[in-house]
């Protein structure tokens, strides 16, 4: 489903031939293709404004690939795609059927980029505590961009050295939206979060040993958080709190 | 520290008696005010346009009576006081300062509200999965109301019923920002989440028996959730949710 | 032991050379062969009605082709032979001893079909919420069909894109037993269970990652389900939920 | 909805005035009651099968009467009425707008017995490992039978005591479908799996100490049981049980 | 055992009566008296330099009592007595066998001061991140002081309100030890700890909600503190934290 | 079923009235009495030599009651009965039917003693950590004592004042069995164990708080430890330990 | 430290070369011999009739290897020695100090079999009950062979197939302890329990997937036993169930 | 910053260029260098007199060597460089920029050693339990050394085998502080803590297998331990103890 034929459907709607009810009906439901192992819902981009996204993990590279182009041959759309959670084995396979597409192996995102244009209201600032959450930062970065924001990063400002990150206070208060990318015990969103007015999308990282349990300390520490312009998302979710600051922004 | 000491302040920048940085030091740092078993911050509504809230839960009923007194007898702001996880001592004490106040014994608030001002752009809903559920979700919609949002409520809609929720389906696309409350398994966020383009806060309950583990099934299901819009907050954290929500609502 | 050994069993009780008793017992527990490492059960398959299982993991490629030999050998069986938690290595190894084998690598599951007779009354469906969850669902399917139920499926219905799921409410209401696969938040079986009246038996994945920690997230939304209709097997345990459909499909 | 309207309905579908399937869909979906706080599903009887049910647990006891009296307000229906998780006051209540409620107070049941008829095809057993798992075995027991099921019961058979069990083999294979109630290390549903060929509902009690967890132990053992024909339902669910059970009985 | 006895223990080496080696393990491990329920040990005090101490948790008033007295009858001790997790009924029963016990109810501990001696070379300062940590924080304090401390707290100064901490950093600078206390997201030490350069005794308290889960979220962030000053003792254990601090105010 | 009748029992089988198996067959499985809600299986003390036991927790008054009078009405046993996790309120109930039993509120044991014979071949000491965990020690030192078996007991010797357990460390290398009862850090049995060479019962008790979680500490503990002669049982189950212990010593 | 060295002590003791105390001390205490990275402990074998014991794990194969060669260098010992969970690189490296060392590839266990005298008075029999659970149930077998213990085993005996265990009831009740193998629900143990009058040391495995938690579901089981003569060891420690199983077997 | 720039700051001061406040400020917090993924602090090393350290876990080879080089580059400063949790790949790149680099594979410790330096007052004792546990104790030893203390180590002491411990109870005496490194039950430090009056630093580790969870046993028996001189670090963290040691060694 794309202009043109979001343009026929007001069209039956005007000359009577749907009621404008069916149209918003048809609008809000009809447009995902069966591909049997999976249904791609062209219409949530249309829907929340969103690039459309893969996500890798779990999926075979020819599923990817194949998804992938389902999404490309709707030549009119122009959101971009992105695939999160890949490997080198998807990445080759998802090139042989996009060739923009480009490989962060960092934070294992593919980006196809076909738009530039930027929709999001101010800056989404992504803030991170410490040099091994840059992964997570990375895809959050990533995906931010692509779904059409400014964004911004600062990192390794973890709480124990609080001067490297009062330092940058003014940046914080620049910012509409903030991602906090923290690991071990996630302190950074409180002491961010007590900074600013706006809303701070708190995202723990696996990041740690031992009592950190895979991320579970940061994430605990961050839903207890004591400022109360925090909300959180999964562990290692970097592409979540992108998403919600990139729905926030547009608001 | 309302807006006659603020334009002060700025006269004495003007008049050179003050740097401007040291102005903006004094505004942003300056207005708490010691009762050595707690550091009022008169300040924190204006940095981040909330109400001024005491968390009741750990406090003795002198305490909070003492904050409040503190908070009422800065005579010239107009703020809002949101007391939180209050019961009837503590509001038995507080009458006594503030007679104002009026106690809302299903969700434990306790609000003295001196300001009916908007200033959020849009609506707040609050939707809630079961019954059992209310308690939170009156805290949400008072924290709310009281920072100065429209709100709206939808209660008793859990995803076994689907259709409950679907025959809503235009009040959840009018909002400006969700806050989803939902205890057992919580799956409501993500029903909803996708059914919308805005932001969706979710607030599990401790609502459920056995495996809900208050609340953590329903936290994990939220953390989890296969729409990209939401956010988790503690369990029933409805005030932080509120907070958030409002946060977001000012934008 | 087949239907001719059961009658020469119950001809031996009508000549006086067993008791009516020691028959029921003969029936009941006897015919199980003693490899020493395992003991083969020849006859739980006609007490349930079940083809008959191994459990590959934790067992050498050596014990599996042994016990699958065994099973073999008692040529006037046709019960159907499943092998679950395969790998190659086991595969081989079995390949060796039964040449009709056949390998499903994404659910590591090995078949040996004998028999293509239904037994079971009505329809299984097997529904999964996303593409990651598909070995899991094409174990209960493979187990499901090999027990001799009619099955169908529906994949990628995930609650966070209703419409997907609401677009096929036919095919839903039409089977007899539904299995309800989902990882990460678990809720697909609440909103399914909801739209029928039929048992949905509830298989939760190790899908996704941080705190969905292996499919604990999902495993209690499942349980903690709001639709009464449900129930729970392990996590990936698509091979259990078969045998209880199969088990419930046969009444 | 009561038969009268739901012949009304299938009259308008006769003259033409609605198609089947409109028809379908408003059978389906629209019979729910707003009562603000709570939205009466009277539909959800006819849709399942079931009992009218409330889930006492967390809902006040004004709430609960109102909510019965909506139910038995529809005159023309004769459903029985099941409340579970009720205490004494909430019996009180409902007592005034229901004279026939019973209460049953080692269950926490009330019962508004309105028809016996049955319509379950077989018998169901609710098997129960100790004297402590009474109480959850009368949940089930009550709900079964309000259901229109024929229901039966053996307590105290244990595992640590196997000829208890042994003793009464006939019973378990005499029944449909087995609700096994457990707590401790849940070890029953394996046993009385592995002997008979029906469907095991396994119930896990909180009873128990120390490393029992409030049931955790006997939940994990039930999801890990050896047999395959058991699936599980939440720790001290016994209504849930008897739904599914219900459910299956009727197939 | 005091300063008489042990003169009169070092004479006997001199004399020969003993070696020094049997006068060492006199001296070390003789003095514990057996009251059958308790072996009280009033040596500890003098191995260790502590008060002597009390957990009443779990001991009947009769038997805190009975310890009290034996401890008191040592008439030529000089040390303090402190029992911790006391309440009005242990209390009752002390003040019977000691006139000069003193109750303090927030924190529950019993002291009896019997000597005000300073033997810490420095200050040791306890922080705390709310009003509803100061319980413990009293503990703290007690102990600390009737160990023979100096002793001053900051309280009130959790991480979400930064400034009000950085307000009093040349009180954290002058403290030779610094004990940290806080509940939800215990994020209070790693901030402390990165301002200054001696040991942070960090105590995570149960203050707190939901997946604070008791003060596990407190105690998980502070084990995982990125600060590498920071230790950690149990959850509510001001005395411990007070014991740490006060054993290394004495180097 | 006492000798008497056993006696009578074998006599069949030489007159040929009862096979040898069938003689078997009822002295192994024959004698339990059911009283619907409850199995009382007079037969297992004399199968396993125990006394005869009530697990009183989960069970209300009379239902103990009418177990005890089941017990008791078999005049020519004299086995010991033991309720175990009682109250006064089973108490008052038991005391009607047996007028000899005796209530130990520490442990909320009742003991009905009938025979004081000694079969036991070694001494049982039961040792534990601190005074807070005497009512463990005390359920096992009845159950012991009521199970034929000599016992001892050494409390309040804690691994963090090893010397005063060394002090006794005779008694520790003179009992037969060892039944090791610690809260907290649950090390004692470690120490113990690496002392003796008989084998070591460790019970893991409740006392203790936070980071303890009800005994989980101390459980662990025990399960990990280094010493290979321990073994662990329930937390709080003093009367499992004895029941092992005593077993052990009958061998 | 053999007879030889004992009865010079005891000469020494005799010729007033030693007082009592001190040979006891010297018998008791003396004979480790510091490698610097381990302390090789020859005299425990003495003090708990033990095999000597490395466990593998953890160390490289040179520690292994030096600490097996410091033990056969004690020429006149004849010990059997047992290293534990030893992979092919300990065993390349063992193998060259000792040319007897045979390695069981299942289990991980190197023996060097210097004495295949039994001490142990009677049977000890491994049940294990499922064919996963061998590889422990071996470790288990050869530390009780070794440790002078005469074994027998029992396989694949779970107790959903509970006439496969009945059969073999005459074996169970034949041995003097019984070591008793499960994963996945761990049921096991409570059956046998129940079967017998001897004591039960419960293994809990490793065995499973998904909610079996790498053993906890078995642990858990076994903790919560309702046979009370079972004890517990450590998830998948075979040894330490055959230390105390041979500790009891020599009472 | 350096001695040389920092003499100027000193005389900016005396010429009243700066007040002396600024010149706190100044050299409190300015002195960090910005690679962006890491915000190098030189300045940590002078506020908290370590050794620099970075943390290699989760950062790329490329980094640790970028910052390494950055530590390097001021020539003037003559503290040693410590790499902990690093890796051969790290080394090697690690090696390119600072020759002198030693690794340590045990512990995975790089250490570049530019000082001998001895600040310690006393001696910091590492004291461990078993030969497993020897990475971690070389992992404190090491970062002990390079931080400027008098460091011995005393290994493989577990309780198990208390004579051991005991025989070098003078050393345990003698030290100033104690590490002490334990995993399975983790009970090493509440023994030492008992027999000292310093402090004692607890380490858990996550050697063991089963219910040791990685270490969790071990840390919670720390969290517990009834010797009130014992706090507590995270799981493995050999380095956060040292730092800990060395931060009270200079008090």
């Amino acid at each position: 489903m794309n202009a043109e034929s979001i343009r026929k459907l007001f069209e039956q709607v005007r000359r009577g031939e749907l009621t404008p009810d069916a149209g918003v009906d048809r609008l809000r439901h009809l447009p995902f293709e069966d591909l049997d192992f999976a249904k791609v819902d062209h219409h949530r981009a249309l829907r929340q404004g969103y690039a459309e996204v893969i996500f890798g993990k779990g999926k075979t590279p020819d599923q990817v690939a194949k998804i992938t182009r389902a999404m490309l041959s709707k030549k009119d759309s122009r959101h971009n795609i992105l695939i999160t959670r890949a490997d080198k084995k998807i990445f080759t396979a998802v090139k042989r059927v996009g060739r923009a597409a480009v490989f962060h192996p960092l934070s294992g995102v593919i980006a196809i980029e076909r738009s530039k244009e930027i929709s999001g209201k101010g800056t989404i600032l992504v803030v991170s505590a410490g040099t091994s959450d840059i992964p997570v930062a990375e895809e959050a970065l990533l995906t931010a961009r692509l779904m059409g924001n400014r964004v911004e990063h600062l990192y390794d400002v973890g709480v124990a050295g609080i001067h490297r990150l009062l330092e940058h206070r003014l940046r914080l208060t620049e910012a509409r939206v903030i991602i906090c990318i923290a690991g071990m015990e996630g302190a950074l969103p409180s002491v961010v979060g007590g900074l600013v007015g706006v809303p701070v999308i708190a995202v723990p990282t696996s990041t740690g040993y031992g009592a950190s349990f895979g991320g579970v300390a940061a994430l605990l520490g961050m839903l207890n958080s004591c400022a109360s312009n925090v909300t959180v998302v999964n562990i290692d979710n970097g592409f979540g709190a992108a998403c919600v600051a990139s729905c926030i922004n547009r608001l």
